[in-house]
C-alpha cells in the first residue's frame, strides 16, 4: 500500500512530500490511521544526519496516535476504530531478560520506530510523519483520553514516557522533592506528571519569563538556575532531579542539590560532553547520576492510563505537514509552548 | 596528658617525632592505648596539604585498632582491656536524619579523626599516628579478630569500609556480578568482601603480573583492562562495578560493562577530573554512576564483626613509625601488598 508521508532525501535537504509503502497486516499487524504525529528533537537530529547513521530517505515520527484501520485475523485487542498510539519502539526480540520486564526500550534487538533495520522495502523503519503505519499489535497503545485531545496525546508517545519512565522508576511521589530541569517538550510534561505523582515539585529554568507558566504547569516553586542564592537555598533537598537538558552544562550545579542518596536522572544526551562531573559531589552524599532512554510498552501504556485518569495530556502546537521545516527552525530557538504535532490529514494535500 | 605521635609541621615537610596532648577521658569517653595503625592514601595527601584546609602541626592516621585503657564513668559497653578500633569518624551532630539513621558519615557535622575542628589542644583533631587517642564511646568499634591479626585488623576502619559499605547498599551477594577495578589497599579489601558475600567477582587491573594475587585475593576472573578483547567479552554483564582508582581514568570503559540497572560506585576523587563520562553509556541503560564514602558506625562494626567470621583481615607490611616517609614514597609508586601498618610500639623509641 502507497500512502503520502513527508521526508528527506538527505541531511542536508528540507523534508518534503514523498510516497512510501506499508506492508500488507500480517496475522499480528494493526494498520493505524495516522490522524497527528508530535515533532521529537530526536526527528530533527536524526533526520538532518547530526546522529550517525541515518538511512535516506528518512521518515521521522515516532509520537503516532490514530484509529485502528484494520487488524490482522490474529488480533483479538484491538478492533477497527479504536483509538491507539505509537512511540518509539516497533519491534524488539522478545525474549531476553529486557523484553520479559517489559522493558523492550533496553533490548538488544529493539527496533525503533524510524531508521532501524526491517524486512519491508526500503529495509528500514519509516516513522510517523506519514498518513498511515502498520505495527505488530505488542507494540501498540490503547488511547483512553476523549478524542477532541488525540493531538494534545501524541506527545505523551516519547516526551510522556521518557519524562514518567524516570519519576516511576526513582519513586517520584507524596514526601519526595522532584526537581525538573528545562522547561520545553520534555520538562513540561516531567512537571505536570511529577505533580500530578503528588511529589513536590521544583522547576528549574534558565529564563526568570518561564517563571509563571512552571508554576501553571505543576511547579510549587521555580528557581532560575543562574541565581547563586536561589540555588544555594535548595541545596541537599532533593531526592530526584530530573534533567531533560541535552545541551552541554554544569551538572554540579544541581548534583549538590542532592540530599544523600539523591539521584539526578539524564534524560536527553549532550553532542559535546557535558564538562566532568566533581566526583567529590557524587562521593560525600552517595549520590547517583543516572541515565533513563523513554520506556516499555507496558509502562507506556500505564502512563497513558495515568494520564486519562488525570487529564493530562502536552501543550502543543497544531500545524500542517508543510509547516514541518519551519517548525524545527522554531523548535532550534526553543520557540514552541512546548511541543509541534502535525496534523496528519494535510498529508493528503 | 602527653603521647608521642608522628606527624608534619608544614605540607612541605616530613613527618617527625612530636608530643600532643589528649584530653582527660569524659564521661562518655574511652582512652585506647593505640597498638597499631594503618596508613591510607588520605594520610597522605592531607599531611603533604595536596588537599585545601590541612592545619599544622598534623598528625594523620584513621585506621586505628588497640586496647581500652581507661573509661568514663557512664561507659558501660566497653572495659579496660577490650580490644577496639577507631576508624575515619570521631564525632557527629548526633541528631539529624543521617546520624539518626547510623550514617554519621554523611552527617553535616561530621567530625574526622583528624585535621576536623576541636574543642580539644591545638583546635583541631590528631589522628592515629600516636600513642593513644580519646574518642567518645559512640564512635569506638569491638574488634572481634584475635588478637595476634590486631595489626592486619587495622585498614578495616577505613580500606575496609570503604569497600563493604557500597557492596552492601548495591547488594553485592549470590547471583550478583561484581567487579572491583584496581588492587590496592581499598580494591584487595574489596575483592576479599565481595568474594565472602558470595558475589561472582572480576578484578580489574591495569598489570597483567597481578594476575594470581587478584585470583588469591577472591576473583573469579581477572581482566587487564588494556585488553580491549577482554574487556568487551564482559560487556553488559555487570551488577555492580566498585571503582577504587582515584587516578583520572576513562570511565565509559567500565560503564559499558554494566547490565541494564546497573551501578559503578567510586570510592576515590581524583585531583583533576575524570574525562567526562558519556552519557549515552548511562541512558541506553538505565546505568547510574555514584559515589560513596566511607561507612557509618553500625555499618562498620557489622562490617568488623563479617571479617572477624569470615577470617577476613587486610594484607600488610607492617612497618616502625620512623619509617613512615618511606613508606610513603613506596605508596605513591604503588609499592605495596596492600596496606602499610605502623607499630605504634615504636612511637616510644
Ligand atoms: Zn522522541
Ligand atoms: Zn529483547
Ligand atoms: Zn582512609
Ligand atoms: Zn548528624
Amino acid at each position: 500500500m502507497t500512502v503520502h508521508a513527508y521526508g528527506a532525501h538527505a541531511g542536508d535537504q528540507p523534508l518534503e512530500p514523498m510516497q512510501i509503502t506499508r506492508r500488507a497486516p500480517g496475522l499480528h499487524d494493526i494498520r493505524i490511521e495516522i490522524a497527528y504525529c508530535g515533532i521529537c528533537h530526536s526527528d530533527l537530529h536524526q533526520v538532518r544526519a547530526e546522529w550517525a547513521g541515518t538511512r535516506f530517505p528518512c521518515v521521522p515520527g515516532h509520537e503516532i496516535v490514530g484509529r485502528v484501520a484494520e487488524v490482522g485475523a490474529h488480533v483479538t485487542a484491538f478492533a477497527a476504530g479504536d483509538l491507539v498510539g505509537v512511540g518509539c519502539i516497533v519491534g524488539s526480540c522478545r525474549h531476553c531478560e529486557d523484553c520479559d520486564s517489559g522493558l523492550e526500550n533496553y533490548c538488544d534487538g529493539m527496533v525503533g520506530t524510524y531508521n532501524f533495520p526491517t524486512p519491508d522495502a526500503p529495509g528500514w523503519t519509516l516513522g510517523g510523519y506519514s498518513q498511515q503505519i502498520v505495527v505488530d499489535e505488542r507494540y501498540v497503545l490503547r488511547i483512553r483520553h476523549p478524542e477532541a485531545q488525540l493531538a494534545a496525546v501524541a506527545p505523551l508517545l516519547c516526551a510522556g514516557i521518557t519524562t514518567y519512565s524516570p519519576l516511576r522508576h526513582w519513586q517520584a511521589g507524596p514526601g519526595r522533592k522532584v526537581g525538573v530541569v528545562g522547561i520545553g517538550g520534555l520538562g513540561h510534561m516531567g512537571l505536570k506528571l511529577a505533580h500530578a505523582m503528588g511529589a513536590h515539585v521544583v522547576a528549574f529554568t534558565t529564563s526568570e519569563s518561564k517563571r509563571a507558566e512552571a508554576h501553571a504547569l505543576g511547579a510549587d516553586d521555580v528557581v532560575v538556575s543562574r541565581d547563586v542564592d536561589a540555588m544555594a537555598a535548595h541545596a541537599r533537598s532533593f531526592d530526584l532531579i530530573l534533567n531533560t537538558v541535552a545541551a552541554p552544562h554544569d551538572l554540579d550545579a544541581f548534583l549538590a542539590l542532592l540530599r544523600r542518596d539523591g539521584a539526578m536522572v539524564l534524560v536527553g544526551a549532550p553532542a559535546t560532553p557535558h564538562p566532568s562531573p566533581n566526583v567529590f559531589n557524587l562521593i560525600t552524599r552517595r549520590r547517583t547520576l543516572a541515565g533513563s532512554m523513554v520506556g516499555g510498552i507496558p509502562e507506556t501504556q500505564e502512563m497513558l492510563d495515568f494520564c486519562a485518569e488525570h487529564g493530562i495530556v502536552a501543550d502543543i502546537e497544531l500545524i500542517r505537514a508543510d509547516g514541518i521545516n519551519a517548525a524545527y527552525e522554531r523548535m532550534l530557538k526553543g520557540d514552541v509552548r512546548y511541543r509541534f504535532v502535525i496534523d496528519n490529514a494535510t498529508l493528503a494535500a
